[in-house]
C-alpha cells in the first residue's frame, strides 16, 4: 500500500531534490548505453569549435536525472501506478561537465480519471544548476493510486 | 558543413533503425546512472506481484534509445542545430527484458524560423518491439541548418 | 542542517529498505570495478563444480548493496557526520544471482562522545533474501550530529 | 587444488598489492552499483563546503579495492576456502579523487578449526595512499585449505 | 540483404570515421571489463616515473575503438560475413587521456574466395590523434557477401 | 625492478591463465564502451536468423579479454617494456554468452634487439572454450627488459 495517495496531493505542493555532478563519466556511460555518441557530448575537440566550446552533457541525460532525483527524494513514489510521458520541454541552457544539477517538482494538475481508484496529475519539473540558472524544464504525468478504502 | 541541410527534409520523409535488445545489463547501468531504482525495474520479487509480471525497461531509457537509434542510423545527424525538447509522449506498451526495440521517425512538420540560416523540423518517433507492438511514441523537434549559399 | 539528529534516535529503533535483485550484470560490474575476479563469482564451471554449484555473489557487494540501501531509505542519512567502520561481519548463507535482498537496520547502541556536538551511533544490520534467510549481519558504527541549540 | 595451504602461512606474513589510482570514474561507477549516492562522494559542490572540502570516495569502496588488490597479488586466492567478515575497520584519513592507494596484508592470527581439513587465518589489512598516510585498516577473517594428504 | 557488396568495393577507397576523446573513464570501464590493471593505465603515480610521464590507453582499447569507429561509418557494415583477425599492428604513438582520435580505413586488397557467394577484402586502419600524428596501424580481414543475383 | 627478464624465457614455456564466462553483460558494457552495435551482438532477433542462431561476443572482446587474462596470471607482466601488436589472429568458432574462456600462452620466439637492454619475445595466444575448443589463436609481440646488471 502506498504511504501517500492521489488524495494527498495539491496544486502547489512541491518537491526539492538533492543535487550531483555531471561528470564526463555519466557521459561516457550515457554516451554508451544509449548509442549517442553524437560528437559535441564525446569529442572534445569538435566541441571546442562549437558555440559551446566544450562538451555539454546529452539533454536526455539531464532528464533522465531528473527523473531519477526526484525518486531518490522519495516524493511521491509509490503513489505512481504509471508515467504517461513527458511533455512541453524546454532546454534554456546546457550543462556542462562540472555542472552541479538538483530538481524542484510541483504539483500544476490534479484530476480524477474514469477509474474511481486512479487520479491524473500532472507535475512542472525544473532542473536548475549551482548558479541557479534553470536548463531543463518539463511536464510529467502521471496515474497515481486514489484512496479508495471509504468507497463501500 | 553537414552533409543534409533542413531545406532537404520533406512532410512524410522516414527513417528506420537498427535494432537492440533489451537486457537485464541495460536495466542495471540505467538504474545507477540516472539513479532510478524503482522495484518495478530492479527487483524481481516485486515486479512478479505487479500486473507486469515480470520487471519492465524504464520508459525513459525506451526514449534514450530511441534518440540513440536514430543517430546510429545517420539520418539527420550534421544537420541539427539544437533539440528542443519533447511532446505528446505517449507509451501504449511496456518493454519486457529480452525484446528487442527499432525505430521509426517521420517528418511530421517543417517551418522556417525568424533566422534566415535556421529551420524548424518536428519528427514523429515510434518504437516498436520484435511483433511490431508499439511501446513508444513522441515528437521530437529540431532547429536544423538551412542552407544559405544561396542567399546572398 | 540534519532533518534528524543523534538525540532521536532510540536503542530498538529499526529501518527497512526497499528491495534489489542481484543479477549477472551486477557481479560483472563489480569484479571489474573492485579486479576481484574470483573464479566462484565469474567463472560459471568453475562454480558448478563447487560447493555452491553455481555463481555466488561477492561477499562485499552484498555489504556495499547494504549500504546503499540503507541510504536509499533515507533512515539516518543527514545525520550522520562520518562512517567508523564496520564490525562483526557473519555471512549465513550465499547470495545466488537472481536473488532479492533487502536490509533492516537497528539502533543497538548509542552514546555520547567528548565532544558535545557529535554522538556515537552502533546500528545492526541484518540482510535478508526472497525467502527471509538471513545471508549477512554486520555491525554499522556512526558519528552523529548531536542537537546543540540547546546548549548554550 | 590450492598451491598453497594454511600450513604454508606463518603469523607476520606479509603480502604488498599493485598500486590503483582512485578516479571520478570509479566513484561514478560505484554509486551507481551500490545505491550510495551520498552528496560528500557525488555533489561537489556539497563537498566543498564540507571540512574535506573535495568529493572523497566511499570508505565501502575503498574496502573493497583492498580486497580486490588482495586477489591481485595472488598471496593467498587459492588457500581461502570462505570469507568469514571483516572486523576492527578504522578509517583514518579520506580517499580523495586521483589518490593512488595500496594494500598491505600481514597474517595475523592462525588456529586449527574443529575440521581436520581447515584452518583459521586473520590478516590485517592496511590500506596506504601515494604520500604512505594509511587510510584504512581492517581484519579479515578466512577459512583455509589445510594440508590433508599425511592425514591417512 | 547488404546496401553494398564486396563487389563494389575497390582497392583504394577510403573511409573517414567521426572522433572520440579518450578519456580516463574510458581507461576504468576497459580495465574492469577486460581485466588489465597494469599500472601504465591505471597508477598515476608509476606512470608518471615512466618514459610517458602519465598514464597511457591500453593498446586494444585504441584496437576496439578503431573497430568501432569504422561501425559508426557505416561504411562496410552490411557487407561482412565474418570478421578474420587483424595482422601487421604497430602502435607508433602512445594515446594519452584527453586525446582523440579518429580512424582512416582505405581498401588495400580484394579477392574471390572459393565460394562464389564470398569476397576477401583487406583494409589498412590508420588511427590518428588530434595533431594527426599516427597512433596505431593494422590490418583487418573480411569476408564479404559477393552480389550473387547475376549468377544464374 | 621486473622479477622476470627476457633472459628468463624459454622457447616452449608456457603460462595457463584462470577461466571468465562470457556474460551478456560482458557484450553490452563491450558495445558502448567500443561502439561497436553491430546486430550479430546485440540483436538476439537479427543473430536467431544467423547461421549462429544466437548473439554472439564480439570478437575483439575476446581478444582483449585474452590479453587481460594473461595479466592476472602475472606470467611475464613486469617483463614487458611494450606492446608491439598483434599478428596472425584467426577465430576457427564463435564464442556464445554463457560459454567459459581461458588462454594458453606459449613463447614462440626469443630474439635480442639492438639495444642490449632490451629483447624481442613472441608468444601465441590460444583461447579456448569450456569444451576445449579454440575459439581464437593470435601472435602477440613484445619488448622486453633484458637483465643488464652483468654487462658492466
Amino acid at each position: 500500500m502506498p504511504e501517500k495517495f492521489w488524495d494527498d496531493f495539491q496544486v502547489g505542493d512541491t518537491f526539492r531534490s538533492m543535487a550531483i555532478t555531471m561528470t564526463e563519466a555519466h557521459l561516457v556511460a550515457w554516451a554508451g548505453l544509449t548509442m549517442d555518441f553524437y560528437p559535441l557530448h564525446m569529442d572534445q575537440e569538435y566541441a571546442a569549435r562549437s558555440p559551446f566550446q566544450r562538451r555539454i552533457a546529452h539533454g536526455p541525460l539531464t532528464f533522465a536525472m531528473a527523473v531519477g532525483l526526484m525518486g531518490m527524494n522519495g516524493g511521491a513514489k509509490d503513489s505512481v501506478i504509471a508515467w504517461l510521458g513527458v511533455d512541453n520541454m524546454r532546454i534554456p541552457a546546457p550543462v556542462f561537465i562540472g555542472d552541479t544539477i538538483k530538481l524542484k517538482a510541483e504539483v500544476t494538475e490534479l484530476r480524477p480519471t474514469k477509474k474511481a481508484e486512479q487520479g491524473f496529475c500532472k507535475m512542472r519539473y525544473e532542473v536548475t544548476n549551482q548558479q541557479e540558472q534553470v536548463v531543463m524544464v518539463f511536464d510529467m504525468n502521471f496515474l497515481m493510486h486514489k484512496r479508495v478504502e471509504a468507497l463501500g
